[in-house]
């Protein structure tokens, strides 16, 4: 099967290359020549624009930073659109509004072109082992269809629902993990300004109630001072932008997704948006007048 | 040895009772008087103030609803300082401010009497079995000392620092319980208004970052309507009322925690108090104006 892919980033060049190994034949687009021409010395075909893309093969995976680039690469000037002939079907693999997703899914059946929303969660590292977690959203005969095509690249690949729910699961997810974030901080923060070991508190409370991945994952990095990321503030922050959009329009207020929004906001205005998201500990320090350094 | 137990309530009376188990002889108070009789069948000593509780032992295990409640059982009126000898040891594992406890143990030092603070988490289910993780501030020889009276009503018994550290790094617990359970809730509540199954993005996104314990808890829960505690909102509210008193004597601004404090007070004056605390969601449920009953 020949597959178009468009966005060869941080996620998209390490999965482009899975599908490769996986025996797929790639048809790669990407402003950036340096990595479309890494991906051609493994036998992908280079095109010029989404719409010389789509003239060449039946299923396109997009994997872009979020919405407008998702826009302008589908329906804009040289988009998919253009080149795009019926049947063919759009897998966005990005992270963006699930209410954009919708949008572009009925404009695109118009036109006769199938759409799934598909983001996935697990970040760069899993994206090379290709064991990310797909969150699909979109009709169950398209989900059924490119199933192993999206397999090739995870170790899970969950349908949530119809167009524009894999998005709404993406949320729920950086929903979670944002506000998880933000309780660890409060907790370890509490305890160092009390006096008591940070680190005696994370072993006495992890085996219970309190319990979580990100206790797991991000508590060992607060108290290492390591925030080389991982997951960056700024990603994290698009993310939240999409949630709160996404809650405004449906009429869902979500007070601490918002006050964890701002949160990340006065990071990022201080310079730290290329931090880990575990660095909203520093957050508090700064509220608590700690001075630990980075 | 010869154990004083003061607080035969909910968790007071199925611990005193795996003491007994264990073979330790048992001089127990309780103002209800129904409560003492039934130890008392199980071959406990009724002691009718916490002074004569204090007469017969060395060392006294407390567990009371709040720091109030304990500062009257141990400087009130027949307060076990009027009984003690020199040397005595109170272990009070009620979940109270650090900050009482280390005044408490200041105050009982000056007439030698020893203290440590060993909150506990599990509720009363684990109570009954046994299997309590106990969080304990206090000199180490003492810890050392009790560490077998302890444990043979507990999975785990930690020592994480001096006196007050147990209530610190439990109210740390309390602190990530709380704001995680309100991250589940916004995720859910996001995902019910979108039109998108709740069961489905629960299943889609508990594998990966967002996974916690309180998610695996409470999730289930509030999909299935079932609010029967557990534990109550009500305690909740007083361990963040702990938590905000400890983080604002020590300069530690806590938004999250308030946030979620101001929650959690909204529902109980909707006459909720008695429910599980993954009732919080039914505070998102009346922002988003979503009707399901009780």
């Amino acid at each position: 099967m020949k597959i178009g892919f468009i966005g060869l980033g941080i996620m998209g060049k390490p999965m482009s290359k899975n599908l490769i190994k996986a025996k797929y034949e790639l048809v790669v687009m990407d402003k950036n020549s340096e990595v479309t021409r890494e991906l051609a010395t493994l036998g992908a075909k280079i095109a010029n624009s989404p719409k010389e893309v789509a003239e060449e093969v039946d299923v396109i995976i997009t994997m872009l930073p979020n919405s407008p680039h998702v826009k302008e690469v589908v329906l804009g000037k040289n988009g998919v659109i253009e080149g795009a002939k019926g049947g063919l079907t759009i897998i966005d693999m990005s992270s963006i509004s699930p209410i954009i997703s919708r949008e572009l899914c009925a404009e695109l059946e118009k036109k006769g072109i199938n759409m799934l929303d598909a983001p996935v969660s697990g970040g760069e590292p899993k994206a090379i082992e290709g064991t990310l977690s797909v969150m699909v959203g979109g009709k169950l005969d398209l989900f059924n269809k490119y199933y192993d095509l999206m397999k090739s690249m995870a170790a899970s690949v969950v349908r949530v629902g119809e167009i524009g729910s894999g998005n709404i699961a993406k949320l729920c997810n950086q929903i979670i993990v944002a506000i998880n974030i933000s309780a660890v901080s409060e907790a370890l923060i509490l305890a160092q300004k009390a006096g008591v070991s940070p680190e005696l508190v994370y072993n006495a409370i992890r085996g219970g109630l309190a319990g979580s991945t990100v206790l797991d994952a991000k508590a060992p990095l607060m108290m290492d001072r390591k925030f080389k990321p991982g997951f960056r503030l700024d990603l994290h922050i698009k993310d939240l932008s999409n949630v709160l959009e996404t809650s405004h329009t449906l009429g869902v207020p979500l007070p601490l997704s918002a006050a964890v929004m701002e949160m990340m906001q006065a990071l990022k205005a201080d310079g730290l948006g290329n931090d880990d998201h575990s660095s909203l500990v520093k957050y508090y320090e700064k509220l608590a007048n700690i001075t630990v350094g980075h």
